[in-house]
């Protein structure tokens, strides 16, 4: 994405004066990690970006409140195993507990306590569980310890996501990091996972707030698993300003910079999302280009990356581009169908959107790589975009047909 | 729905000077059957509603010139295994020279024969398969070989779909047949499958169009299998007059017993449609009260029907009422969350938008049941709909994994 960029280990902690844990508050079965916590030695400048579903979670609209209010957190404490949604009127105070156990325990203002929550939906929250178990995450935090915490917010997911980058900022080295969650409803328009990104950078709430906004815009609103769009999900930005950098101000270069770090974390965690899909073996990259305009390739892209027809042609290995082209055709996107060519990897599978003769095994082979590449050029404009999704396997079904029992 | 109609059977061949066949012209495999043909003694008036795709397949494209040109038909000639769509320039000679070969065949003019095709995309008709069992098609048709016809518009259907209603319009014996297919690529919006309806009523052009356009918004646009809208589905009705009624004006008494007799049809067609989702193993009924506006009532009601998790919630018969609060949340209806009632069948298992003990091996018998019922109370205005859906299997993923191969 940058050059500038280098990738480093750390995660969430790889920033300067971030410290995280992971502890078992018996949330989920076998003792497996569910409470993360994660900790700013100085106050950070917040952000974030969350669900657009109507249905919205007791945390997620108390972290929401909390980062408008103030825009400065100081902690972030998150539990998987229980999405704390759909729990009526003790949703909230329950949300409001777990924050003010974690400001008790680190001695800072419960206004600056955030909090995420991820699973079942409608069983309310073992808030006691949680509270108890704040003391052990507290005594735990440390720089080793976002390896606990990417592992404590998974759900269904398969392996924890974590990403970093270090770049240069106006002669100060500045350090952006993450981890997120989520596998099943991942759709775009956010609502589609947890997602945590610190950094050491020097910027306001309000222009980390709007870098924030144009990043997911490319980055984890381009990734689909299934269509559902949770009622939970949100993407947290903490800055500390520990990289003693000048702030940064919007349409600066320094901005630019910043904005490239940013997004290639985000992107970096949204791929490995969609990588992750439940029960899914390949990652589906889709890129548009030659669309009227950039929202139109978006449309375009996201909607073949979300075909449940194209998924399970993925999934088979079958060069299946007619189901390319219709789900071009219904995506909302406007082109002229009789220009489309369709790219699977190398492999050109149409032209003008006719038929073409292809090699069907070298076909194959693309679709059996991972990430698998389709490459859409709909010669009708200058707008581009790519989406992620990940193929619609035997397994979806499983994982999702006894996701409570 | 309503109960002046009597079920009878029949299927298109059920209204009078209707006939039919089915042949085989070796687009399937193993001489299946997979050419129909639906033939009118007398000129009909024909209505059609199509497919919303933007990419639109060649014999979609000429049935719907034919009829907006002429508002007549004699008949239908309908090929199974080839789509003829994405096929270039080509597309639309193929399509018209099989409406010839049947207008030769008939004696009758090529502007009132009608086409449509379902199968693979991307691959050229072979026209001269289709030319060549023409003759066949003619010599076969008669009023016992509407089953033949259903079957051989089948894709991956499991089960041939036919319906027929009789009623009595202004003393008049009127009937209404028809047949349908399609299984994955079901979606609201049309594009949906093809379907073909009959009837001896009298009725012009025009005030059957209108009649076909209300039925298909509470029917056909109703059902979702996968979100997938395809190239080439269509709607289309024939009524010869051969009834000998007054004719049907809009706005009277008769034309309501005659909407009703057609919704009647079209919702038995896209039930059975539903029920027979590629992999499906229970019908998915959705109904939702309550909402603001009738639209809301829709959205709400697909959202759910069409929600892959909700889907893979029932094929393992799991009460997990979140994921329908969840659809509910992101389907763009409006409605204040903490009213929401949920029922799975005769259980409520969420009140006021939150969770309420209930007794799980009772909700487990309900969504084992076929179908399973789910009724929504938005307690939020007047607005009602049903939509219908079935459940996502380990089938789905197998069928549509290998569709060409």
């Amino acid at each position: 994405m940058t050059t500038n960029c280098q990738v480093i280990s750390g995660g969430v902690t790889a920033p300067r004066g971030f410290s995280a844990s992971g502890v078992s508050a018996g949330l989920k079965k076998n003792n497996k990690l569910d409470l993360a916590l994660l900790f700013s030695e100085t106050p950070a400048a917040a952000a974030g970006v969350y669900t657009t579903n109507l249905v919205q979670a007791a945390p997620l609209v108390l972290t929401r409140q909390r980062i408008s209010a103030g825009g400065l957190a100081r902690a972030v404490i998150i539990n998987a195993g229980n999405a704390n949604a759909c729990t009526g009127a003790r949703g909230l105070p329950d949300a409001q507990a777990s924050t003010q156990a974690v400001a008790t325990a680190l001695g800072i203002p419960e206004e600056q306590v955030l909090v995420a929550s991820t699973g079942v939906i409608g069983v309310p929250l073992p808030v006691k569980k949680i509270i108890g178990a704040v003391p052990q995450a507290v005594a735990s935090l440390s720089k080793e310890n976002h390896a606990a915490a990417s592992q404590a917010i998974m759900t269904t997911d398969l392996v924890p996501k974590e990403y970093a980058v270090q770049l240069e900022i106006g002669e100060k080295l500045v350090t952006i990091g993450g981890m997120a969650k989520g596998s099943g409803m991942i759709h775009p328009n956010m609502a589609t996972m947890l997602a945590f990104v610190t950094t050491d950078a020097v910027i306001s709430h309000g222009v980390l707030q709007q870098a924030l906004k144009q990043v997911v815009d490319s980055s984890f609103n381009m990734i689909t698993v299934d269509g559902d769009t949770s009622t939970n999900d949100m993407l947290i930005a903490l800055a500390n300003g520990q990289a003693g950098n000048q702030e940064i101000l919007p349409a600066t270069a320094e901005y630019q910079l910043f904005y490239q770090g940013l997004l290639e974390v985000c992107t970096a965690l949204a791929k490995m999302i969609a990588r992750d899909g439940e029960g899914a073996t390949r990652l589906i990259e889709v890129t548009v280009k030659g669309a009227p305009s950039r929202q139109d390739a978006q449309r375009a892209a996201r909607s073949v990356a979300g075909s449940n027809l194209f998924k399970a042609a993925v999934f088979g290995k079958d060069a299946n581009w007619g189901r390319i082209l219709c789900a071009l055709g219904y995506s909302g996107a406007s082109f002229d169908p009789t220009k489309v060519d369709i790219f699977i990897g190398e492999v050109q599978v149409a032209k003008d959107g006719g038929a073409l003769e292809f090699d069907e095994d070298k076909a194959q082979v693309m679709l059996s790589q991972d990430p698998v590449h389709v490459f859409v050029n709909l010669k009708s404009g200058d707008g581009s975009a790519t989406a992620w999704g990940c193929d619609l396997t035997y397994d979806y079904v499983r994982i999702n047909g006894s996701y409570r029992t």
